[in-house]
């Protein structure tokens, strides 16, 4: 049977296209699971998961959450908030205590870019990135790839944008690695000030005009405004963005053709996209969150099935 | 089998006498579930309920948390503190994305009154109201109701005397609604600054003394003084409410005869009523506690029939 | 079969030599459920027990957590962040309220001291003291002798000192209860204005020279510097504490003979220890963490058993 090349989940960097293809084949199957009745596998009840989340996040971590428990897993979860990294404690420490309590995965949120694979080489058991910092976010880029691989049938060949701050973007980095790794088209479309520079290194292309991004693309991923991560002296105003950069349902129905709207949420309605393009039958948005949990499980899964050889 | 006429428990003003009978009769049941050894039951092994708690509730929330389990039902808990609600999401996105990932149904406490009823309007699930600001909180009102007919045998006929708090209060409502449902007959007791102008359309008549309402009444329900709801310059101090409107033992000892005490909790010792009242076998304030879980396993039992249809 | 001689655990002041050995012979067989690949028993399937947090913790939460769940009880978590206690309510009527809802156990940490011990006199629940302010914390000093057992074979005659804030410390106190009730001999070492009054009519002596401590013991036990307990006038700074009461690895190898070094987390690495020491064959530290789920699962287990009766 097949297997990940990899034995932790740190970013989509580390995985090939092999890998790519058997998490979503894992979870074709795992989807049809949350779609019965009964919701719930067996498959790791001998696994236990601890869910490290040094940075707030409500629907990540519901969705690990739903996805462990729905693996049978037993699940425990540790907030920054209530712990001894405040008391001085190196992050290895904080980790290997958990550890030695006989954890067998960690699924980790963290601020630091690179946190995970930092850890990743300090301890042992397998790590799952759930975003560090402005670094990646490959569960989210998994799940929005398989949501497009579900409506338009593959993702190979297909022509994808990427519209938003995408300097500050653990999303857009991670969805490019995926994108590209499968074959598709992809270019970022921002505020010249919230590009980075190395942008055309990772072989997208940048194009600034939104009209001309969305005339070319068969997807628009809709990036969330991030006031929390932005310098706010360099960045348009709110206002200013969502003339350029917003999407409303007279400019999609302006377009050549219809494309899908993906969004990986929280949605800032009427700023990135407004309600009606937001509920839209083009927007795959709710999809997504769905297909968060079946990616997930079958990302725990593949992983857990490495840990037992 | 009988069913609950309705999909959603938003309130006690959409329920009617046969619901809430037959509430109480499956109530009755688990009641006997809880005093076994083994207190659960696998009835609600194929459904995932999402605790949404967007103000702070201990009692509440773990009475909801262990009627859930007892049920076996599968359970994800939302707060406020760690969400997306912050980040500038609207109440719909954030509770359509957790229904997303496959949740059934939804416990929700939530500060604006008419956020269940609005919410029930937009998204597909049961939706059980833990309390919305100042308007209800459905089953505080149906445990006390069970707690009464528990004690005194029914609630029809029997003489209750709500004290305290009225117009801040969603048990207070709550409650006023329950018991006419069942026949009973309803005075309520408290600084006039504290009574809403609408009380009497509501069928229940006003007394402000309280010896007066002691004297009439089978029960007294004595709400809790919540500071944290009151304009402090309109309400009386808290020495002038305990002198007045608040019940120590000599109180009840001088009445015509032995009535019951009740209180949601938490209790204020010496403000609302005395430690002697609270724990006097006139009171049954603890009964209440226990009934709480009883009768959250029935509505959400209850609910969960009507989903599998 | 054996028995525990009491039905709690408050204190290891409470505790009888037979006691302390059934822990351990129970942790025994706990110890190697948890290395098996399904780590869980399904004793406790039949108990509910509430982990009740008045003050933050992580590891002792988690642990806790952890214990109860791979005995299949079912745990419900109540931190003090989100409760009825900063309504005003008092502590037992919280407890009771807790109770009533048909919980079979309660683990609680608490800020003040002798808060256990006040809370088993008035209700009716086996109550497990997770530490209680600056007095006792009694499953981490089972856990330490249960891993000084493991490594050295015994507890009797070996001779431990326990290192630093000996005065703010529960550790520490617990810590010289266990040690002296199973036959070690116990020197306490730290700097003057940190060590209590009364520690001498314990059975222990002091010496001020960190040296010819550790030239004396076969385990060295240092506790971490709890900043946050500590009269900062009184206090040495951290640079003179570290000089005069911490450990390096020079400092180790010139000792007569191999100690071992345990630390009950979190370490103030360079503090305390260095990082050598910490991460060193001598330290037990991490074993510690892993003796400690082993060891709650026992107590809980053995609890429970008298609840059964």
């Amino acid at each position: 049977m097949s297997e990940l090349s990899v034995n932790h989940l740190l970013g989509i960097k580390y995985l090939n296209k092999q890998d790519v293809e058997l998490i979503f084949q894992t979870a074709d199957h795992f989807k049809e699971v949350i779609n019965r009745p009964i919701k719930k596998v067996p498959s790791l009840r001998d696994i236990t998961i601890a869910n490290l989340f040094f940075e707030n996040s409500t629907r990540t971590k519901l969705s690990f959450e739903l996805a462990e428990k729905r693996l049978s897993a037993d699940v425990i979860n540790f907030s920054a908030a209530q712990s001894s990294v405040k008391k001085g404690e190196t992050l290895i420490d904080t980790v290997n205590n958990i550890l030695s309590m006989k954890v067998d995965m960690v699924v980790m949120r963290h601020p630091n870019p690179g946190a995970s694979v930092f850890l990743s080489k300090h301890i042992n058991a397998n790590i799952i990135n759930a975003g560090d910092g402005a670094h990646e976010h490959p569960t989210q880029a998994l799940l929005d790839s398989y949501s497009i691989r579900e409506r338009l049938g593959e993702v190979a060949g297909k022509n994808v944008v990427i519209v938003g701050d995408i300097l500050h973007s653990r999303v857009a980095l991670s969805n490019i690695y995926a994108l590209k790794l499968q074959g598709a088209n992809v270019k970022v479309c921002g505020p010249k000030t919230l590009l980075p520079k190395y942008i055309e290194k990772l072989g997208v292309t940048v194009e600034t005009d939104l009209r001309k991004a969305l005339n070319w693309c068969d997807v628009a991923n809709m990036l969330r405004v991030q006031n929390e991560r932005m310098d706010i002296s360099y960045f348009p105003s709110t206002r200013e963005y969502t003339q350029q950069f917003g999407v409303n349902k007279a400019l999609l129905d302006s377009l050549d053709k219809e494309i899908t709207i993906m969004h990986p949420g929280p949605i800032n309605r009427g700023v990135e996209i407004t309600s009606d393009v937001a509920d839209s039958k083009q927007a795959i948005i709710l999809d997504q969150v769905q297909n968060g949990v079946a990616v997930r499980m079958a990302v725990i899964y593949l992983l857990a099935s490495k840990l037992k050889q």
